[in-house]
């Protein structure tokens, strides 16, 4: 199919890469509803079509929590007909897989089971947005890997350490060490990462001849202080990271600022959100890897449905629109009109080439009104795009430069924040509303048994994930839990020492905020034993003694789709036509892989990060 | 295993039959919530072995139409446990599997799939509790099937005419025709026997060698006028129906009253209603089929909660309960308690016997206390058993017989309607309740575009199926229709002419209930092009060239455990240790099959009920 075919042995693994399918996005929409369906089978028949060994997926293959059954059957139906058949698969898992699955019921990776047929094994682990909740911890991901058609890794649930165990795969003279790890609220894995909470194992043989391959689901860019989490968090050792989670295709590799690791950043395959970034063309990668080299391959979807935003700033064309005018807002609507034709026109254009994509593309024009305009009625200007635009309803955004507002005290409008235009500024939680709520609140109105992160937690999981159970399991649970220390101390008497100590408790609480989380997790999912089970066990690697490849340098690759990553972030990084991107590799430093580690028989080699990070 | 065992060989077909496991029943009370998993594990333990040929369900595998993740998840988990494996299938389909299961993504049977190694097949009709709902028409049982391990057939959706063809079996030199009719509104269902729009599609070749299974899901005792299935309506060709729905077990085959087929009613395997019916032995049943005998073997179930239900009527024991004395209540209430504990110890020694039947038993206690009585506080008397009893909060049930009341006018009392008992009485349906709630509302309450039918059953979907589209879609729907209806006659004059038109539509409309019906269902569920379609295929039948074995006579049967269907209703059916059953059997009429049918290549053969049946 292209040159890089001829690169096609039988030691190389050939990966497709997605993340963020968002399965379900605006399903009842009548332009929009089947597009994620669409796209996913897109990706599908490209990973049959490109004969991979498997498919990554990042996380959040499905939109909501609680996929709609369409949702869930139409993924089923897809993921039978594309993954399932006769095509053998070359590689093979040296790791435990009792311990890479350990959650599943079945604890074994999908192609080895006699009764399946699979072609294509999909390994995946979950996003923030198909996470496990619930007191079962279950989540859509494992409704697809008990029909044994996923297979769910990565999962730590632990709020005290997080051992992350490799997938441990071998084709011919190429072994990969697949480190996953579902989505995790951004703060807890910070403060983890901060208190050397994260561990990932590493083979204890031959350590040097693994390509080391990262997959995680977190935001990558900074959304305050410790809501995201900062490359330099993550193990030197680490070749390639897959970042899940962030939207924007930036599929390409890129070095991370210390050097030391390439990340790669699949992005969305649908538009969720109608900002600028999203407004990047969607691709997934085909990812190769010969010993330590890799390159990713871009390829751009073709069944997604087009999305152009423009932004006009009415104050920057005095000379068009003037304020105090009295057809100033005809002038604006004018204006409007014309660019959103113009960019009607550059849509259809661009489709041309391409026949697969949806015909009604996503259109938004962002009019900053600042400096004493006034917005039009969207209404009308919406009706005349119905039928040529798939967001007609939000065509147009007015908005204002923020200004600097005086604090009114502690004061919260929730009015405000709700009717707060989304996908603009700063996402607020649920979960921060509620603490705010109750830390304000007039003293009668204070909570004194529950915890106010307990409670936003569960409201959170009750709002988000339709976890109807939410609430009420962590009241229970608080409850049972105050009961107990009362118990303990055999405070049975009057009534007004019983509140002096549950005050007492609560405050002892508080001041512990690692045990607090703990218990919250607790509630929200009985679970646990479960999975610390799991978690106990150190991983058993039988690794074969295969001669270790230095990664020195990317293959070569020179095909017209393929994007080779770069050394340098400065360098500039061409799109499209330009050869010879091979050159532009460079050495990594090899002293760092010289670090001593010890077997991970008798005791789990860990290398959780040393490097201190401050804010 | 027993002696039934010696019957087995290559032309009889081994049938786990099961319904109404309402997979998911009180699953998140902290004592039952296991309780139908442990069941169906049971159930497919058995199926595994008895070495079935495939297993038998008839609807109602779910409780809730949405079943939770944790349901869903267990479900397959078990599915894929005991259904799949190397055990080969040994019958053969013959009929056109694209017609018996059409409506599936993947429409042929899950065993001759190359993909899956399936060693039980399940077949499955949907009940009323898991029913086909939404846009997609989708019902929990797709997504089983979807993934492979669940042969969902017996769907039929439209209000027209329901064709049934049967899956067509061979084993050996025994055929089976197996009809399927997944649950529809009893009322609904009523009308088109009697409107001679149902029709049992038959094989055109060698009619009479074929053993017709029919698999349906409805009341069976009569609920009212219409609003069941008189086992009359069903074709005289008929030889065994499995009935689900109902509760009792009463899995014995009994002839019906024409003493024209049998029929089977499985029951349930789990109480879900404290009513007498569900106190009846819970079982399955191994159908054995040979040419054109049968044995149903009944399995009793031993995994299922215990169930006790006594009655006590106060005003029977003059001599104990006297209403006038002041310690009445307190007589009454031991009375009870003495009650209670006696029905535990049977409980207990029963259970000794049975060491897999989970601890605490189910007890209920009906008391009576017309004739100037007070009742007790349950609260109290609930508390001493919490440790003992599954149902502690319900133990004691008080009634008192229904004093026939002055009919106060049209009104509804909906406080009233909303808090009486469940499972006492005959079920009011929501449907119901819009339907007079709107027709008895003041003028300016009342309808005007929409209909109350629609509503009624737009309403119960949403409450029912927690279909939470369901009155959005009818509104737009019918909202739809009308401005269709209007503008086709042009009306864009003044408003009151425009209401005297939508006032005649409607008028119109409601003269016909089976185009509002239809109308209804249309709305309910936009994928009736891709049901009209499948329904349009004639049913193309090859027969091999079989024999045809005349059923004169059971099977002869003297195992413990297995219970021969007996020739007369009257005649007393023993359970447990009673041998010769098999002489019990008689010689069916073999006139009634001598009826000629057209070929169904031709002109599908058509059997619809000629009786005239009248209230």
């Amino acid at each position: 199919m292209n040159s890089a075919d001829t690169l096609d042995d039988e030691d190389t693994f050939k990966i497709l890469v997605a993340t963020d399918i968002h399965l379900g996005f605006m399903e009842k929409d009548a332009v929009r509803g089947n597009d994620t369906f669409v796209t996913l089978d897109e990706i599908l028949r490209l990973a049959q079509e490109n004969e991979v060994d498997f498919i990554l997926l990042g996380g959040d293959l499905f939109h909501e929590n609680k996929p709609s059954r369409k949702t869930l059957h139409t993924c089923l139906e897809l993921l039978r007909k594309y993954c399932m058949g006769d095509r053998p698969v070359q590689f093979e898992i040296l790791s435990d897989q009792s311990v890479n699955f350990g959650f599943s019921k079945f604890p074994w990776v999908n192609y080895q089971d006699g009764n399946l047929n699979i072609s294509i094994p999909v390994f995946s682990v979950h996003g923030n947005h198909d996470d496990p909740t619930g007191a079962d911890a279950l989540c859509a991901l494992d409704i697809l890997s008990c029909a044994g058609l996923v297979n769910h890794f990565g999962r730590s649930m632990s709020v005290e350490k997080i051992d992350i165990s490799p997938i441990l795969l071998r084709k011919g003279s190429t072994k990969i060490a697949l480190y996953g790890l579902g989505s995790i609220p951004d703060e807890r894995l910070y403060r983890m990462f901060v208190n050397k909470q994260v561990t990932m194992l590493r083979p204890k043989e031959e350590e040097n001849s693994w390509f080391n391959l990262f997959v995680i689901h977190q935001n990558r860019s900074r959304h305050g202080a410790s809501n995201y989490i900062p490359e330099q968090f993550l193990d030197d050792f680490i070749d390639l990271v897959i970042w899940g989670h962030e939207h924007e295709c930036k599929i390409a590799p890129t070095k991370n600022e210390q050097q030391l690791f390439y990340v790669s950043q699949p992005g969305s395959s649908v538009v969720t959100s109608l900002s600028p970034g999203e407004a990047v063309k969607k691709h997934v990668g085909l990812l190769r890897i010969k010993g330590r080299k890799m390159n990713m391959q871009k390829i751009p979807l073709k069944t997604v449905r087009q999305f152009f935003i423009e932004d006009i700033v009415l104050a920057d064309h005095p000379n068009i629109f003037n304020p105090n005018s009295l057809k100033v807002t005809q002038a604006i609507q004018n204006f409007c009109l014309e660019k959103v034709e113009e960019m009607l026109e550059n849509a259809e254009r661009e489709r041309l080439g391409n026949p697969r994509q949806p015909e009604k593309p996503l259109i938004r024009l962002r009019v900053d009104y600042t400096g004493g305009f006034e917005p039009f009625s969207v209404l009308r200007f919406s009706q005349k795009f119905v039928d040529r635009i798939a967001n007609p309803k939000d065509v147009i955004h007015f908005f204002r430069h923020r200004e600097q507002k005086e604090k009114t005290g502690e004061e919260i409008n929730f009015g405000e924040l709700i009717t707060k235009p989304p996908s603009e500024g700063p996402t607020i939680r649920v979960e921060d509303l509620v603490k705010q709520y109750f830390q304000t609140a007039e003293k009668k109105l204070q909570l004194s048994l529950l915890t106010e992160r307990g409670m936003g937690e569960a409201v959170q999981e009750f709002v988000d994930k339709e976890e109807k159970d939410a609430i009420e399991e962590l009241v229970k649970y608080q409850l049972e839990k105050t009961q107990r220390f009362l118990k303990e101390r055999h405070i049975d008497a009057a009534e007004d020492k019983i509140d002096e100590e549950v005050r007492h408790f609560r405050e002892s609480r508080k001041k512990n905020t690692t045990e607090e989380e703990e218990e919250v997790r607790e509630a929200m999912s009985r679970a646990r034993a479960h999975r610390a089970q799991s978690e106990d066990l150190s991983s058993e690697f039988s690794v074969d003694d295969l001669a270790s490849i230095d990664m020195a340098e990317q293959m070569a690759n020179d095909s017209d789709d393929s994007i080779s990553a770069t050394s340098n972030k400065g360098r500039g990084r061409g799109r499209g036509r330009r050869g010879g991107r091979g050159q532009n590799s460079a050495a990594r430093g090899g002293a760092r892989r010289g670090r001593a580690f010890k077997s991970a028989r008798q005791q789990p080699t860990r290398s959780a990060t040393s490097k201190n990070y401050s804010e």
